[in-house]
């Protein structure tokens, strides 16, 4: 395991390469390019090796004597100077700083480096994908919604956390979690629990299910952050956790478990340190509301979006499993969805009393 | 300060009062009602005495035997019961728990005691105005997003924890905060940086700001939720704790900061409780361009809808002081708004170690 120092000496080596590069062609007079990964559809897979979402092979020259390309590359040069700048300076900062750091008139022009974000966004994600880092290792962090509890302690810097007394609340999982930032120590847990929601993880948390049932929670408040999946992912790798997720019987609740498991396609070239395949779906599905005699009343009709969202799910081939296709016949056939909360129908905590419980001993997970 | 005991006991017995009432009211043969306040703008004002937003003294009757009124009060009654079983049972949970727990069909009928979330949200509104009690005390939990570090411990249940260590992430703020569950130890600080953005948020973390000028930092992520609120106005009522909150210049940071300080019309009911009027607004100020030289290419021209903001915003009354008015002349004038991050053009440390330690030497805050 390379110390942060390592890895930072060894980013700025990747950056400086880059830049060597590009100066010895135009040491040659050559018109110089940048040779970056093509991002869009077609150079995407799931790679059935690794079981994630993959960037393919294909590249692209940015030459910098194409006018099409001209902006576009003096933004990469840009982008990854100010890049090995940060991190020989040990400063991480967000992408939006990292936007208005390079924003500037180009002296003796009208013409800004940049005009939007959305301009300097695409060239970050052009570097993370050519050199192989998450942008975390590039010192840009980003947003992270996360919070996690749980049997383990965190060592972060100088100072060592218990993430099993938190009280009501809950450690906010920071945006670099790497193996030469964030130290996992004195783990005494048998699986992890990935909540959708936070009010879900609050039941949970005031149960005291994950001292009871020796596991972690933690939750990303909707679709989790990098970091929550990251740090998930690392559980799984490093100390061979199992990962259950609990998510609501709707579209969205699945496609997150899919992102969870597999990767997102607008993330294909970080999904490897990403996803963490081995996750499994604990619920809740359709299934459930005749297994645990859930009232109708508390499920939901699905809508004209909801039935198109399902036929593509049932499309995508991480799906093509037959429990997801009968999941996603059933949904259809009944006609309905339904929330975790819906299970406060049954009693406030049947969710941690019995409804996880069971699903966890009968092992009735989907794949 | 009442225990956690005390307090539920008192809670129980404002809802058992009311159930006692309507009780009477059926064993005298009258038709059933509960006085409500109106939680409608025509009751809802700026108190100057408290300096917050409040609601006014005007109620009306909820009619058990007026037809219009007779599903309301069903629901009412309903949620109030509900409530006193969570507050008895001593579990918390999240209003759409609430929702689904008492969503069913009537027995004997085709009629379910509440179609969507949207029939009881406003009912438990009714509860806590009427009450005089904040959710969170009637054991409903709201989202936090919140999270905080700084030189202080909480005693939350059995954990103490210590803000002070929580490396690159924070605590993450539980919805309930109240003095019973959430006990506010060793504090050593002077004040308060409340500051609009999660990323700014980081930038003061990672720089140590917080330890070199003894302090407290939080953020809500955008507008804050009310156990973020709620918690800045102990730390600033009981340790007396100035607040100094840190926003873009534009009018959405504005607005954040006036909630902050003031509260919002849809929780006039509650502002007592969760609003700060003590906390001053350090920046950004479309006056800190020309103060802190900051360069032009780093604005952002205002929209229609901007100016529009800005226009209503100028007619509050909280923001009637002439300072106020003289800043939202300015952004008029000068047609440009900006965020925190601009001030990273200016080095990315420059924020943590020029603009906010100037601003606060030498007291340049908005009122």
């Amino acid at each position: 395991m390379p110390t942060a120092h390592e890895k930072e000496k060894m980013v700025s080596q990747k950056l400086k390469c880059l830049g060597k590069e590009v100066n010895e062609m135009i040491d040659k007079k050559q018109g110089p390019f940048i040779e970056l990964p093509v991002r869009t559809l077609t150079n995407v897979y799931f790679d059935p090796k690794s079981q994630t979402i993959k960037l393919g092979d294909k590249t692209s020259q940015r030459q910098f004597l194409n006018i099409a390309h001209t902006r576009k590359f003096m933004q990469t040069v840009l982008v990854a100077s100010e890049i090995n700048k940060l991190v020989e300076e040990k400063v991480n900062v967000s992408i939006r700083d990292l936007y208005y750091a390079l924003k500037h008139t180009i002296e003796g022009t009208n013409e800004n480096t940049f005009e939007e974000q959305s301009e300097s966004d695409p060239v970050i994600e052009d570097l993370e994908a050519s050199i192989d880092l998450l942008r975390e290792e590039l010192h840009l962090t980003a947003t992270s919604k996360g919070i996690i509890v749980g049997d383990m302690k965190i060592k972060d810097g100088k100072d060592t956390i218990d993430l099993n007394k938190m009280g009501s609340g809950g450690w906010g999982v920071p945006s670099n979690v790497e193996p030469d930032r964030i130290e996992i120590k004195d783990l005494s847990a048998d699986y992890i629990l990935f909540i959708e929601k936070d009010a879900v993880w609050k039941r949970f948390n005031e149960d005291g299910y994950w001292k009871k049932n020796k596991c972690i929670i933690i939750t990303g408040k909707g679709q989790p952050a990098r970091a929550e999946r990251r740090l998930v992912q690392r559980l799984n790798h490093e100390f061979k956790l199992p990962v259950y997720a609990l998510m609501d019987a709707d579209p969205w609740g699945m496609y997150i478990y899919s992102v969870i498991k597999q990767g997102s396609i607008s993330l294909s070239y970080s999904e490897e340190k990403l996803a963490t395949p081995a996750t499994q779906y604990l619920g809740l599905t359709t299934k459930d509301v005749d297994t645990f005699k859930i009232p109708k009343e508390v499920t939901i009709k699905l809508t004209q979006l909801d039935i198109k969202r399902i036929n593509e799910m049932k499309s995508y081939e991480w799906f093509k499993k037959k429990p997801w296709q009968e999941e996603f016949d059933r949904m259809k056939e009944k006609n309905y969805k339904l929330e975790l909360e819906a299970l406060s129908r049954k009693g406030i905590r049947f969710i941690t009393q019995t409804y996880v419980p069971q699903k966890i001993e009968s092992k009735d997970f989907l794949p």
